[in-house]
């Protein structure tokens, strides 16, 4: 956190928002970098409990009171320090506090460094499905810096490269082929390896929501995994599962569905499994899940479009996808029979 | 309601948001006209209870609750039947539904009709100030119906005109004075009157919103009187007065405000009394207010940039005002002490 946020900080009135797990590692350091060479700022800060769980409007409300309490106005500017649940309902926050402040994002974990903190996606999440309230809100800058990865359990560190492997099999064939000789040194932390792997990332996100920033089409083939995903974090309850590790289970049954629709051939399959396990993240849902839970919630998937379920798939050679409701309902019936015990 | 729907309807599914005093009156006939030549459309609705105090984050939950309930998807439609509290709540629903869905305003008031429903300020209140939450979100359409003024209050009618004779003041010499001669007419309802009235309304605050939609400075002209109105109302608790009652009371101490800085001479301040008189609006806040009460809700006013209370006041020649921070601070203070007791 040696950089100075001058040049990014418009009023002189500033809230971070951050949690508990990540307030006693970088909220002083944050607090001095926005000070420094700007006395007349001054900091506000909300420590929200960390996560997913706690993605709601009740948490989000405590954004608003302390913002309201501290007399911001709309000159101020938000800043998020933390993963993607702090970007997430920090971002709601920004855009709707007065309809809409400056806002800076501080992503400390790979998932939000690679995914989360760019494109300007934000919203908590409803009893009944993910992300469901939220907005459309572009951060004024995004900083990352990568030395608050080693503080990040590897866990995290895992959950993060799920999104990271999803580039490389939506677009970047290339990409996915240096993960498949780099994973083992994601995984230890090579600070190179990891500096790459999060810039290529940002590169293909930033690319694709600047040709299609409000997902009308394109920006949906980001969601490759994410609707059995979020059925998986909805019907096992929120943060039981990582967000990635969701997703790496839900790509799983993306590949599986694909290849039962005869659209990519085996050695794809093969090579998803295997990058999946080296990443040590799980390659199947829970035990718990049920055809029944995955379809009561992939219903209310924010992909249906007059009630026609759009899944992202992978057609093609390695590296190629596509956004479709076409496609044969047997195939998601047998994908969701293989995956679930009942 | 005769008109038809489908050219502004996209999706199958949409959902009217309206209140309990409305509903018996226009709810079959909006969700006929919605149908008609659209048999394909389901139409969904949510009745929630009337009035500004409920113009907040529980019962926008409801809003939601039904919209997910109902399975709604990015496609469908959201319709605000009713008065600016459920424009304002409909329209921030809508847009921070799935990040953002389609949305019409039918007014039903004369408030909505002449300010609220048009230029797409929508939010809710926070118990410490009104409207800090909410978006910036454009209308696919506002359909105005002035038959539905029928049924409107008397009470309801004045409200609507002090944002009326608010156009008037700031940019409309001209309207002011046709005001002045038609005074009489709009309060008894002719429909003709009425229906000039509503449309060079409309016409003066489309010309200023697409001038200045995000309101970086002109737009907060719209705001006479509303500053110290926004007081009266958190004050007083919201639902006693009426919007257009509290904005004609912080008006008319715009006005006072801006005579004693002598930016306006004293023929202003007196035809400002009378139009406000004759359209049975009250011309001095409530006697429970005082100087502390103004001072603690202005604070926050959301035109307050970095500590300093930027106000809309009259300057020179009927019909003109600025927008502005630089003014004597005992001027208000004066303004203050002249219509608090204590």
């Amino acid at each position: 956190m040696g950089c100075r946020f001058d040049r990014h900080v418009h009023g002189k009135k500033v809230i971070v928002v951050t949690n508990t797990t990540i307030a006693p590692l970088y909220l002083d350091k944050v607090v001095e970098a926005l000070t420094k060479g700007n006395p007349a700022v001054s900091v506000e800060y909300v420590i929200l409990p960390d996560g997913e769980k706690f993605k709601d409007m009740d948490t989000l409300m405590k954004v608003f009171d302390k913002a309201i309490e501290s007399r911001l106005d709309r000159r101020c500017t938000f800043v998020a320090l933390g993963g993607g649940v702090i970007g997430d309902m920090c971002g709601f926050a920004a855009a709707s506090f007065l309809r809409g402040v400056n806002f800076i994002q501080i992503p400390t974990t790979v998932m939000a460094q690679v995914d989360s903190s760019v494109g300007g996606k934000t919203g908590i999440n409803h009893p009944l499905g993910k992300n469901l309230i939220g907005a459309f809100y572009q951060p004024q800058c995004v900083l990352i810096d990568t030395d608050t990865l080693d503080t990040l359990p590897d866990r995290e560190l895992a959950s993060g490269l799920a999104e990271v492997i999803k580039y490389g099999l939506i677009r970047d064939a290339e990409f996915f082929e240096w993960q498949e000789k780099n994973m083992e040194k994601l995984i230890a932390r090579n600070p190179n390896a990891l500096a790459y792997a999060i810039k290529r990332s940002c590169e293909n996100k930033a690319e694709v929501v600047s040709l299609d920033e409000k997902e009308s089409g394109l920006r949906a083939t980001l969601n490759l995994g994410h609707t059995f995903g979020h059925a998986i974090e909805t019907g096992f309850g929120y943060g039981q599962w990582l967000h990635g590790e969701a997703v790496a289970a839900g790509t799983v049954m993306a590949v599986d569905m694909s290849y039962r629709l005869g659209w990519i051939d085996s050695s794809i399959v093969k090579r998803v499994d295997d990058i999946l396990l080296r990443a040590k993240l799980p390659t199947a849902p829970p035990e718990t899940m049920t055809v029944e839970m995955f379809k009561s919630v992939i219903a209310v998937d924010k992909k249906v479009a007059d009630g026609l379920l759009r899944l992202i798939l992978l057609k093609g050679p390695l590296g190629n996808c596509v956004f479709t409701g076409e496609y044969d309902r047997k195939a998601l019936d047998n994908t969701l029979s293989a995956f679930c015990k009942s």
